[in-house]
């Protein structure tokens, strides 16, 4: 019997590599632990865009709707910088992520011991840090109307919208108190309430969705800028961030970034219940799509692997199995195992995409 | 003969104090220099809250408006969070800079050799580090319309505007390329041209002002997620960062958090030049009011001191005079006397925020 559904949208760039060997992974499951995914796999972004002429077909984004869990890889690479707005990769992306309702995005920031040396902090300000992020993602300038360039000559003016309703802010404010009862038990709310209307709202509403339905988890508010700093200084502060979709993507990369290793972090994108229970869900890796160094066996799976994990845990309840996943991954770490992001230690073996999958599937 | 007049608005919290050495400094240049300026003072934030009512009077506006520098110390404090969005703090300081039209706002990130330690960044990061960011500072989300919170119960929304209009971005741009001219001949211009429209213009803008008048400077774009990633992982690849309002106050909040030591951080925000030639001009520290020490000779008045010595330097073309208060201030440094912000390293001789001033004026 299967588990569950599951649609694959390798993209762009190393995506398809990386998603290759979470392929493998999820192939291990149904063999040895007899959890068969009902797996299908369809093109997002540039890859889209080349094969049906849009980032994101009709087709797949009725797919996306339908089953328990979508995996993504990445979007977007140079080739595709001039195409019109409506036509780049990211709208796809951004498609799925409106069209499935998907508002909360669970960027975890989480240093790995054995790769605290690859941050630019200073050891004793990153080691153990442990952060959830939980970025609002379907609202917000992201999405507001009305948006575009319009006008001629020096009277043209680019213009997007910043907009949130009480229950957009809700919704994500209690999934961020849901977590951290799960966890430290200590939410951060961050706005820009000092200069911004939106951002006065989204305190508001934070507090109030506090004060009657989670008095028991602490609440403190920062200023984004604020809180970009205090990221910067003293991470370890935090337990659960929560803040709106745009504070949200550049504060969860300055997040990610202070750990020092992008190719480790994955993230979860969820929505409102479906018929079935689950989740509405959309898991990626928090790391692009690396033109760069695309189709050479040099990207590092395990974000996507762990993105994975996720999946189990918060699309298949099947938290035993994703424990199982996170141990192995950690294994080959402390065995030494680094690809080609996570060079320069000493006593490191350097390995491929495909010979980290392997080492993965090894130590399951 | 007066060099040139200046208004003092010491402002809120630890405002008044190191504006009070700030002071001591344009007395010694009239003593000692021959530098005589016209000095006036005034009220804003809170302070003038409590005793106008409003966070900046009409009156003081109106002589901001006459002088050829402003000079500001910081607003805001926890009594005024209750006040009405329009009657807080921050409107009085975004009410200069707005009708001042104060579009190029200077925020230099530098790591001062002696202070390398204070960075929760690795030294080899950090050292050396000299970014300058300028940051829009009358456009965009901060002051486009329509902007409020409307609508009753759960159909209750906010919403604020991103707007930017061609030659709101040529001269930013502008002045952005002038100073990258004056150091390493680099600007990187960031924005979310993926996600927002103003963004992609605000990348063609850049663009064509570089392509048409300053083709001598190296012009990179970045994404302003992907720009937070690199300040922390690699900050000294940039010369020049140019960025928009709301991405500046962040952006710029990071990159002052990397050098560790706020108390500082100078920022000058520049306009049109004026009828007698000098650029309308306010000057302020990048640390906020931190009311927690405010009044307990805690504070460090460096960051405004250097604010000064930025005015000396663009408003009344005194480059050699600001040197000489630059000087002063590295001297006393590496003479080992720190305020309370900065204790905790060997050898070093802790000093209040007046013995501060008085060091830095032996040392003149
Ligand atoms: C690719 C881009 C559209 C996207 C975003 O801005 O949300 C990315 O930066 C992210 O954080 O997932
Ligand atoms: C105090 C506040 C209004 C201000 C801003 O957001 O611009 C501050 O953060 C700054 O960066 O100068």
């Amino acid at each position: 019997m299967s588990v569950g559904s599951i649609l694959i949208l390798p993209g762009d760039g190393i995506g398809p590599e990386v998603m290759a060997q979470v392929r493998r992974i999820i192939d291990w499951y149904g063999e040895k632990r007899g959890l068969d995914f009902d797996v299908s796999e369809d093109l997002v972004g540039g890859a889209a865009y080349d094969k049906y002429g849009v980032p994101l077909a009709d087709e797949t984004m009725d797919k996306a709707q339908q089953v328990d869990a979508v995996l993504l890889g990445a979007v977007g690479g140079p080739q595709y910088d001039v195409l019109d707005f409506s036509l780049k990769p990211e709208r796809g992306l951004l498609r799925l992520r409106k069209e499935m309702d998907l508002y909360s995005n669970l960027r975890p920031a989480q240093c790995f011991d054995a790769l605290a040396d690859f941050s630019s902090l200073k050891p004793e300000i990153i080691s153990g840090l442990d952060i959830m992020i939980v970025r609002e993602l379907t609202g917000g300038v992201y999405f507001g109307e009305p948006r575009g360039i319009f006008g001629e000559g020096d009277a043209r003016y680019g213009i997007n919208t910043q907009r949130y309703t009480v229950p957009e802010i809700e919704r994500v404010a209690r999934s961020a108190f849901e977590l951290a009862r799960k966890r430290d038990g200590r939410v951060c709310s961050m706005e820009k309430g000092n200069v911004m209307e939106s951002g006065l709202l989204w305190r508001e509403i934070v507090q109030k969705v506090h004060d009657e339905e989670y008095p028991d988890v602490e609440l403190s508010h920062m200023y984004a800028d604020a809180g970009g700093m205090q990221l910067v200084r003293a991470p370890k502060q935090f337990d659960v961030i929560v803040t709106d979709n745009l504070f949200g993507d550049l504060l969860s990369d300055v997040a990610a970034m202070l750990t020092g290793s992008l190719g480790m972090l994955p993230s979860a994108s969820l929505g409102a219940p479906m018929e079935n229970g689950r989740p509405k869900a959309m898991y990626e890796p928090v790391h692009g799509s690396a033109p760069d160094i695309a189709g050479q066996g040099k990207a590092n799976p395990i974000a996507c692997i762990l993105s994975f994990s996720m999946a189990l845990r918060y699309s298949f309840d099947l938290g035993t199995e994703a424990d199982r996943l996170d141990a192995a991954i950690e294994k080959v770490l402390a065995d030494g195992l680094r690809t080609a992001d996570l060079l320069g230690q000493d006593g490191v073996q350097p390995v491929s995409t495909a010979e980290m999958g392997d080492a993965i599937l090894a130590a399951l």
